[in-house]
């Protein structure tokens, strides 16, 4: 076989190993959005059988033997070429696959279901000793995990991998610890100002159908294409890539909130814009697929927070939000709203910390991963470790366990080296959005006009359009011509709370 | 291998590709209630590949070994036992796949889709000469089809058998001829009477959203259970069985109709209480299956027609739907009301024609495509010998071809041989429902308190439990003691309508 008709041959496997997947991602959105509650338990059953099919297709030797073929060919002479990038990824994800025994990924699928069940409980009557053998299990089988997908330096690369391709602990833990230090004398500051927004602006009755309506004129006006999506409610918000026209986000409503679902709305919407503008004729193949969670992330956080929470584009949508929701917001100053909405405070629980203290979050659980993968920090100890940490960082001690090192169900799901993704999303995008500001240096005023196509449309053709090109780190470089920093970050939020608070 | 290893691989390749099914059945529910505009091309793809799988795996010869090393076996001593009944329906449906041609096959599905288009353009039109070539190839296919499943006496049984397994056009002739000439007599006494119902108080404003609601409490009402369920709209409503205990319904809501979506939720409720109280052990295999669409149609035609447009029915939900429709319905008389929610009246569409006329307009489409498949009548004389039909059944003319011969997708589908099932399924409903009522003489106080327990559990008990055990004519003996016979359906409709119209 010629290395070009192995090439096709590769290709056409996998996009059936995707297809696949995506009848999957279909049943699993139904699942979260619309499934009567007696249809788990036979959904649980096509689920597997359709991960057992696409697994099974993914790891057939024949890929192996495929990839050989093109692999020495002139297809991957040009390392960025569409051909090089989609051997480079089937043959990453295949030696992935290969790599780990069949008892291991069996062992931990096995342990996941029973320590999800006993964290909830050990979450609820906030008892870590609860959770503390599971735990100790799921360190020992992901520090099997890592040893059989191989590393250099650090255990924690390997499983680091899974979910930002390339990226490593050395450059992670670099760039936190610059940005920790600046973080910690921000928020330090801040408390110390006093200043305080007036809540019950946000913190009222807000008419759900009517959230609705807003939130979806917002996600359309920032460029998500309701032709091709749909916005439903889901317990947990999410974004589905369903196919290559069909990206599908949720939120949910809180009639007491009117910030919640909206900003939450503009976050999905941030992740399906960067699904929707990924390069549809390499649509199942990696050319076509996003570079990695962070990248993921920082999409959706810039338009979540760099922009959702900006003062022009509040400029344009405070006016529309006053005639949506007239008795809650008639008699309400400007300032005072986008005070409301951008309340920095720290507080114990993740998902409802605001964009500065956020990464104090990740950071800290970044660093106990670390310490507990190493075997330096013994399982046992991590709540103690964390409540030292958490007063460090942001100056408070966690009341309980459930409020602190048991809050998170990643741990529980054997997902460790995910976390980082979360605070890499919020310095790529930092520095993608600054580097956006130089190229277009009146994008406040088309915010405050109510026109985000000139971003939009910057990101599709620097980064969407991409695909998995180039990994996270070299795509930090192509598009801003520097290696990834804490510093944007650090200039983005010093510069908005520090005018916010006085400081 | 044992007879009883053979056959426990056999069920656990049956439910393999019933599960794949299933998956294709989510993907499709999906479709037509949720996709976006964008998703249509992908779908398609994604239907295409699991509808592929499935065909592959059911017809994998090994299917054929299996079945052989347990047809002689004592598993099939008693021809009713679970195993007896899985091992023929899985052999008919084996039997079915190999023996037609993958080309004969593909070229029915290419001509489908073309000859689709251009129906809708014939239709459109109201030019049955567009559509004529079309027609001429697909009857021509599909008698081509009719030979390689064979049959006894007439092309017809092959196809009809698809549809309605084991039934005959023998039997349908027979029971449709002597139905006929009842219903002409009766059509034609209700139209002398010159009595009409006042329509417009089902013809007003009626809040779609409250519409859901009551057609929810009433699906609910009558024993749908929506912990297993859902109701949606979508253009065409339907009923989807995904999982042992998720089976959705879907609607349309006419703003200015109070019937169309109420009768229409009665209508697929009856379809999913069925499908909802199919024995769950045996989901996936035959012995946990409909019998046959007319067996189908009866369940929903008895919830629908006999039950919902009832007096005992209305008795207890008229005045609820004077709560919910105060507007609309508090000066309205009950008598008023019952007889604009029965109206009959002859009219050209099928899908719009009342219970009594209903019959005539399938018998009359039974009819012709006998004769065409036969060679009897020419393709190019449907229109004549339809609207001929038409005067004579119903007394009126059809003006064009477009509220004639055309109104109707299933020729240009290639689907001949359904028609029946639609009538089959009032006769099969009625001689239920009478045997019911012998059973449990005092249901009309029942169904006056709001309690349609009894009956739907002698329903779940002597049909749906069984699945597939009878083929329909003998699930017919075996639950009322007699043939399939058309007269419970005349003595319902001449009782019903002689007394509305003064007969």
């Amino acid at each position: 076989m010629s290395a070009n008709d192995a090439y096709a041959e590769l290709i056409k496997r996998t996009r059936e190993v995707n297809l696949i997947a995506r009848c999957a991602a279909v049943l699993h959105w139904d699942q979260e959005t619309n499934m009567p509650k007696g249809g788990g338990q036979y959904r649980g059953e096509q689920m597997a059988y359709l991960s057992g099919l696409a697994h099974k297709k993914s790891t057939d030797p024949e890929i192996g033997e495929l990839l050989s073929q093109t692999e020495n060919s002139d297809l991957v002479k040009d390392e960025f070429s569409d051909e090089a990038v989609n051997i480079r990824e089937i043959r990453r994800d295949y030696d992935k696959s290969v790599k780990v025994p069949q008892k291991l990924v069996e062992e931990i699928a096995r342990t996941r279901t029973i320590s999800q069940q006993v964290w909830v409980e050990a979450r609820q009557k906030s008892d870590f000793s609860l959770f503390l053998p599971n735990l100790e299990k799921i360190i020992k089988l992901d520090r099997e995990l890592a040893d059989h997908l191989g590393y250099e330096k650090e255990a924690y690369d390997a499983l680091l991998d899974n979910y930002e391709p390339g990226m490593t602990c050395e450059l992670v833990s670099k760039t936190f610890a610059d940005l920790r230090d600046e973080l910690v004398k921000l928020v330090a500051a801040i408390t110390a100002s006093g200043k305080k927004p007036n809540m019950a602006i946000v913190e009222q009755d807000f008419d759900v159908h009517r959230q609705k309506i807003f939130g979806q004129e917002a996600a359309a006006a920032i460029g998500y294409n309701f032709h091709d999506g749909r916005l439903d409610i889901s317990t947990h918000p999410f974004t589905a890539g369903l196919g290559p026209h069909d990206t599908r986000i949720t939120t949910r409503y809180n009639p007491k909130h009117l910030g919640q679902a909206f900003f939450g709305t503009m976050h999905e919407g941030g992740h399906a814009i960067y699904d929707q503008n990924l390069d549809s004729k390499h649509f199942g193949t990696p050319r076509g697929e996003f570079v990695s969670l962070g990248i993921h992330e920082s999409q959706s956080l810039m338009w979540e927070n760099m922009v959702g929470r900006s003062r022009p584009f509040w400029r344009h949508f405070f006016p529309r939000a006053r005639q949506v929701f007239p008795e809650a917001l008639a008699g309400v100053a400007f300032d005072d709203f986008f005070f409301a909405i951008n309340n920095v405070r720290p507080s114990f629980i993740r998902v409802e910390a605001d964009e500065v203290t956020y990464n104090l979050h990740i950071m800290l659980r970044f660093e106990i991963e670390l310490a507990f993968l190493r075997g330096e920090l013994a399982p046992k100890d991590i709540p103690g470790a964390w409540n030292d940490k958490f007063k460090d960082y942001l100056g408070i001690t966690p009341p309980d366990d459930a409020q602190g090192c048991l809050q998170d169900m990643h741990w529980s799901s054997a997902v460790i080296g995910y976390f980082p993704t979360y605070a890499l999303g919020n310095l790529y995008g930092a520095q993608f959005f600054a580097k956006a500001r130089e190229d277009m240096p009146d994008l406040d005023e088309q915010f405050a006009a109510g026109d985000f196509s000139e971003l939009k449309n910057w990101l599709v053709k620097n980064i969407h359009l991409h695909g998995k090109r180039y990994r996270a780190e070299k795509l930090v470089e192509v598009v801003t011509g520097r290696r990834l920093s804490h510093q944007p970050a650090v200039n983005y939020l010093k510069t908005k709370y520090g005018e916010l608070y006085g400081l």
